[in-house]
C-alpha cells in the first residue's frame, strides 16, 4: 500500500499479522521485500509493519532533492505512524534503519514504545564515510560485478560466506544485475550522502524508551564497538551479541533475529528482581 | 502442587499463564521461588512450568540415597512431563538445570520441543569440580557468611555486584542465614556430588531439537568457552552472548532473559532465507 | 640479599643478569622464589630484580603493625630503588604487585622508566573485596585443603587447569601444606586487608611512563574489564590480551610473559610512524 | 642490496643492526620502505633483515610469468636465506607475508628458528577472495582515489582511522597517486592472484618452530577467527591479541609490534614452570 507524505512523496508499506505493532526499518541496500522470509514466523506474534523509506524499494525517489539529510526519513516516519492511527509503536532498525530509528527516538519520543537497534552506529565515522565514498565511486561506473565485490563480501562473516557458497553465488548474480542499474545506484548514492553528517552521540541520553541493542562480532561495516557505545550511552539499554555473525545479521541468524524482536516487543510487564 | 515420582519422592511444581509450554529448570542454589519476579512478564506469552528437582526447594530430599547421579533428575523430569499430559515441551535450563536439560534432550528427545541452555557446560571440568569441593568443605562448617563469601561473589559480574550494593547486601543477609542451615547444606552437598561425572561432550551430536545457547562474558563459574563448545557441537544451534553479565544472568539481565525465552518458545514457523 | 628499610623491616631481594633493570613485583600469594623458572630466559636480556614486599616470602612480617595500607609497600619500594643506586627502573607488577606499581608510578614518577601492569585492577571492587573476605574466613580455619579449593581453581583458566592435571595435583599438595600454616595465613590476611581501600581510578591520569597492560580473557579474579579500564585511563598505554589464560598468566603462558617484559623493557628508541 | 635468484629475478634487501637475525615479510601493499620507522628501535635488539618479495617494492616484477603461485615466494626466500649464509633465521610475516612464512615453515623447517604470524590466515577464504576480485576490478580502472576508498578504510580500525585524520589524509594523497600507476596495479593484480589457492589448513600440524601468533579484534580483512584457527592447529603456539587494532597492526600499534618481535626473537632459553 502507499501513503502520501507531506513532501509529496509516495511511501510504500505493508502490514502483516496481529499483535503489538512493530515497524522494521530497512538497511541501506534493502527494501520491504527483504523481510519476506521473516513474515510467517514474526507475524504470528506481532503486527509487522514494513516500510520503504525515501529512495528505497517501491517508495518514491528523491532525484529532485539531491541533498536531503537522513533526519528527513524520521519525519516521514512520524507522519506514517500518524497515518496508521497508532499512538505508539515499537521500531526495529538495522544499520541505516537503526540510524533513522535513533533520530525518531530523539525527535518523537512520545510515539515510541520500544526501540531495537541492530548493527547500528551512533555516528558516521570517518572510516565509514571513506568507504561510503568508495561505494559511490564504483557505483558511478555501473559495473555491477565490481560493485558487488567491493561491498557485499564485507557485509557477511567469513563463516557464513564460505558455508553458503551456492546461496552467495545466487546473490552475486541477482545483485550484480541490480547494481548495474542507474536507478539503483542513483538512489543508493543519495542514501549514502544522506548519512554524511549523522552524529547522535550527544543525544543518546535523551532516549527513554526501553532499548535492545544487537551487535555482531564479525560485523566489519559497523563494528561492535559502535553498539557497545550505544549501550553505554542509552540509559537502561539491553545489549546482546551474536559472536558468529556479520553485518547482515538478519540473514545470517534469522532465528535469533525473530527471537529478539518477538520477545522484546511482547514484554508488557515490568520485571523487578 | 506436588507430583509423586516412581522413586517415591514428592516433586513440587507450579504452572502459570497460557501459551506454548516451557519448563524452567533451576540452577543449583535456586528453587521455584527464584522465578517469581519473572512470572508477570513471562506468563503473558508462555505457559510457564516451574519445578523443584530432587534436593531443591519444596521437593523431597535424597538423604536416604546419598549417591545419586544427575541423570536421575532427567528421569524424574520425564515422568513429570508425562504427568502433566504434555506430548512435547520446551525446556530452559540454567547451569545445573541446563545440565539436566542436556541429559533430558539426549534420553527423551521425542518429548522435547525446544531447548534453551543458559550458562551451561557440557561437562564438569576438573576446575569446576575442584571449586565444588571447596564449596562443600566450607558448607560443612555451617558458617553461612563464609559460604556466602566463597561462592556468591563469583556468581555475579563485578559491574552488577558493585552497582547493586544495597541489593547484594540484602542477599548477603538472607543467604548467610540460609547457608547456615544443615538442611540446605546437606541438599547442596548431594547436588554438587551428583554432577561429578557429568560429561555429555560425546552425546551433544544427538540433540536434534532447535537449541538456543546463552553465554555471558563475565561468567566465572562456567566460562563462555563452555557455551561456545555447546554451540559448536549441537548442530544448528543458535548462540547469543551477553557481554556484561555473570553466571546469574537471569538476575543481572532479566529483560534479556525473558526476551529470549518468550521469543524462542513462540517461533512456530520455519524461517528460510 | 637483604635491605633494611626505614621502618626497620628487612626486605629480601635478588638480582640476576645484565641489561636494562626491571623489578618484578609478586602477586599476593607469590614470592621471589616464584620467578625461578623465568630467570634463565629473562636474565639474558634484562637485569632482573626480584623483591619480596612486606609480609611476603623472606621479607619481614608486619605482625606488629596489623593495619598497614598498601601504599606503604610503594614507599618501601622507593627506598629499595635508592638503595640499589638506580636513578630509574622499569617495573612489572602482577595483580597485588601491579597495584603497588600503580601507587609507585603516581608517587615516585621520576624513578620509573617503564611500567608493566599484568592482571591488575585500578581499584578493589566490592566483589573482589567480598571474595577476599571469603579467603580470610577460610584461612582462619587453617584448613589448607579447603583454602586451596576456594582460591586456586579461580586463579587458572579451565583450559590450563584441565590440561595440566598432574601439575595441578602437585600444586595442591604443596600449597595445601603451605596454606595450613599460621604464618602464611597471618601474612596473607594482612596483605588482603591492606588492599581494602585501594582505589587509584582518579590518579591514573598522572601516569606518564610508557605503560604496557596485559589482560587475560579467562581471568576470573580481576576480569579483563579492569585492564580495559587501565588502558582507557592511562594515556598512551599499550594493551595486549591473552585469550586463553587466567589470572596466573605468568604460569599459564610463560613465553608470552617473558616476550612482553623483555621486549618492552628494551625499547630504547621512539617509534614514529 | 640485490640478490639474484635462480629464476633470474633480482630481489632487493636490507640488513640493519646486530643480534639474533629476523626477516620481516611485507604485507601485500607494503615494501621494505614501510619498515623504516621501526628500524631505530628494532635494530637495537635484533639483526633486522628486510626483503621485497617478487612483485614488491624494488624487486623485479613478474610481468613475464603472469600466473605464478604464492609458494614460489617461499622458494625465493629459501634461496635468499642461503645467500645470506644463515643456517637458521626467525621470520615475522604480516598478512601476505605471513602466508609466505607458513609456506616456508612447512617446506624449509630446518632453516626456521622462530615463526611470527601477525594478522595472517591459514587459507584464502571465499570471502577474502571475493573482495580481492573487487580490488582488482577497481585497480584496473587506474582510478587511484576509488582504489584507496575501497581498500584502505578496511585496513584500519575505526578508532585509529578517526583519531589520526591528518595522517590518514596524508596517506590518501600519497597512496591515491601510487594506486593510479599501471606498474603498481599490475604487480598488485598478480600478487592477489597468487593467493587464490592458498590453503595450508592441513599442513599447520607440520610446523615445529616456536610460533607466536598475533590477532587484532578490529581486523576486518583477516578476522581474528583466522588467527584463532592458526593457534588451535599449530601445536604449542602462543597467541596474543590487540583489542584495539585493525589489519595494519604494525602502524596502529608500533610499540607492541616491536615489543613482540624483539622479545620473542631473543628468548634463547627454555622456560619450564
Amino acid at each position: 500500500m502507499f501513503f502520501n507524505s507531506s513532501i509529496n512523496k509516495k511511501i510504500y508499506y505493508e502490514i502483516h499479522g496481529q499483535g503489538n505493532p512493530v515497524i522494521l526499518l530497512n538497511g541501506i541496500m534493502m527494501s520491504t521485500a527483504s523481510w519476506k522470509p521473516f513474515l510467517p514466523a514474526l507475524s504470528k506474534t506481532c503486527k509487522v509493519i514494513l516500510v520503504d523509506l525515501l529512495d528505497m524499494g517501491q517508495s518514491d525517489n528523491m532525484a529532485d532533492r539531491e541533498q536531503y539529510v537522513q533526519p528527513l526519513q524520521a519525519d516521514i516516519l512520524s507522519e506514517f505512524v500518524d497515518h496508521l492511527g497508532l499512538e505508539r509503536v515499537s521500531i526495529m532498525g538495522i544499520s541505516y534503519g537503526g540510524e533513522v530509528a535513533i533520530e525518531f527516538a530523539c525527535k518523537y519520543p512520545q510515539k515510541l514504545a520500544k526501540l531495537m537497534l541492530f548493527n547500528t552506529a551512533a555516528y558516521t565515522s570517518d572510516r565509514l564515510w571513506a568507504s561510503g565514498e568508495g561505494w559511490n565511486a564504483v557505483g558511478e561506473t555501473l559495473n555491477g560485478e565490481a560493485y558487488y565485490a567491493v561491498t557485499i563480501p564485507y557485509f557477511y562473516s567469513v563463516k557464513f560466506f564460505d558455508e553458503h557458497k551456492e546461496w552467495m553465488d545466487g546473490r552475486k548474480q541477482v545483485l550484480s544485475t541490480l547494481f548495474s542499474s542507474f536507478d539503483f545506484q542513483d538512489r543508493m548514492r543519495r542514501l549514502v550522502l544522506s548519512t554524511k553528517d549523522y552524529d547522535y552521540r550527544d543525544r543518546l541520553c535523551e532516549i527513554k524508551a526501553p532499548t535492545l541493542i544487537l551487535g555482531c562480532l564479525a560485523d566489519t561495516i559497523i563494528p561492535i564497538k559502535d553498539q557497545q557505545y550505544l549501550h553505554e550511552h542509552i540509559k537502561g539499554s539491553h545489549f546482546v551479541v551474536i559472536p558468529d555473525a556479520g553485518h547482515c545479521s538478519m540473514l545470517e541468524k534469522p532465528e535469533i533475529f525473530v527471537t529478539l524482536i518477538s520477545g522484546f516487543v511482547n514484554i508488557t510487564e515490568d520485571i523487578n528482581i
